[in-house]
């Protein structure tokens, strides 16, 4: 197979045409941004943990009937993925308040929700990736509402999957970030990555965060908690 | 009937107990803010413009078949309306951009939606009645999913009968916002007010504004807006 022209530059991956029909290479890179790009910065290695976790994740995921656009970890920072149209949607998932769950409403940060959160975010820079609701997404054509529904229903379904996997290697799942796309055949499926720059994973016992929070909140051994993920992941 | 204590009092009215159970007399007061209270003003005899608007919005939607408070006007500032525990949502419904929809999606100001939108906001100052989704709803224990059900629905169909209204007299619905409430034996009904305080109500044909966005953006003729509404209506 030949990496062929980049398509897309991410804030946090580069994705490259192969000389294979509807695949293409994600390359992950150890760039890290937050505050919608306004803080910058480097994760040493980071590009190279987000790949291994997220390929370990995909896999498990595809083994428990969840269909995501992965296909192989080719090397250290790539992996092989099916092509999509990722639909303009991010979707969060949340177990725990923290973040906007916090800042908007003052649920105190680790609060046990009885109930998942699942929220829509409009995929858009320049408006800051706005909260939204169903009818935006209908009244903006986003999506469709049978797209919308295999959304919720998927999202639902990982959270579960996640939530034992990460309580094995005692980790909470705090909330994460999942990214959909569309396959040339129409087909909806998860894309992006799942790693500790999309997901809130705190130590179970200690409620230490191991996750991108250390870098937006410069609370310092950042790349020691991918790492310690990256450790217990691969276990 | 006798007006007993005041048991609330809010931005833009007094709510009265009676000697008569379950029936609260409303006040509508002068009183006018915007930007979650960091803007106030009066604006004359907006108090009497909004009950009479209202009562007459409110024996009209009864007509159509929509449960709502209302009971009747008393005075020129005093309706008589139903007891009712207030859901803690704000209903904003939307059929042209303005407001939040352009501020936070850049949707221009105007554009008809080809889906009627529906937010639903949480009723709570402190935190400036953020938005939220029916997940958080029952997260947080705001209301059952049957009421938000029946909220929904009430919502779009008074949209549909204020629509005709406006179109009647000339007026283009841009947007506006209900509140319900709770009777004693649990039934969902429209409460609050309907008015240029709550809706934006635009000339059909200049798309001169006629309501409180006079006021927020210190547009002059403020009390103008509102007294073309109340003759319009009143035919």
């Amino acid at each position: 197979m030949k990496k062929l022209e980049m398509i897309y530059e991410g804030k946090a991956k580069k994705v490259f045409k192969t000389d294979v029909d509807n695949q293409y290479i994600v390359d992950y890179k150890d760039d890290a941004t937050a505050f919608n790009g306004l803080k910058k910065g480097t994760i040493t290695d980071k590009g190279i943990m987000n790949n291994t976790i997220s390929s370990k994740i995909f896999q498990l995921l595809e083994q428990k009937g969840i269909k995501t656009h992965f296909l192989q970890k080719l090397s250290d920072r790539e992996m092989l993925v099916r092509k999509v149209e990722i639909v303009p949607l991010e979707v969060l998932v949340r177990n725990y308040a923290a973040g906007s769950l916090t800042k908007r409403y003052g649920i105190p940060e680790g609060t046990k929700m009885d109930t998942t959160i699942l929220e829509f975010c409009y995929k858009n820079d320049e408006y800051g990736d706005p909260f939204i609701n169903n009818y935006h997404i209908k009244a903006m054509n986003l999506a469709t509402e049978a797209e919308v529904e295999i959304i919720e229903k998927e999202a639902l379904k990982i959270n579960e999957i996640l939530i034992e996997l990460m309580k094995n290697i005692n980790i909470d799942l705090v909330d994460f970030k999942l990214e959909f796309g569309r396959t040339p055949e129409g087909e909806i499926i998860l894309a992006d990555e799942i790693s500790p720059d999309t997901c809130r994973l705190w130590d179970a016992v200690t409620h230490e965060k191991l996750d991108k929070d250390r870098f937006r909140r410069d609370m310092g051994k950042v790349e020691e908690g991918y790492i310690e993920v990256v450790n217990r992941i691969l276990g």
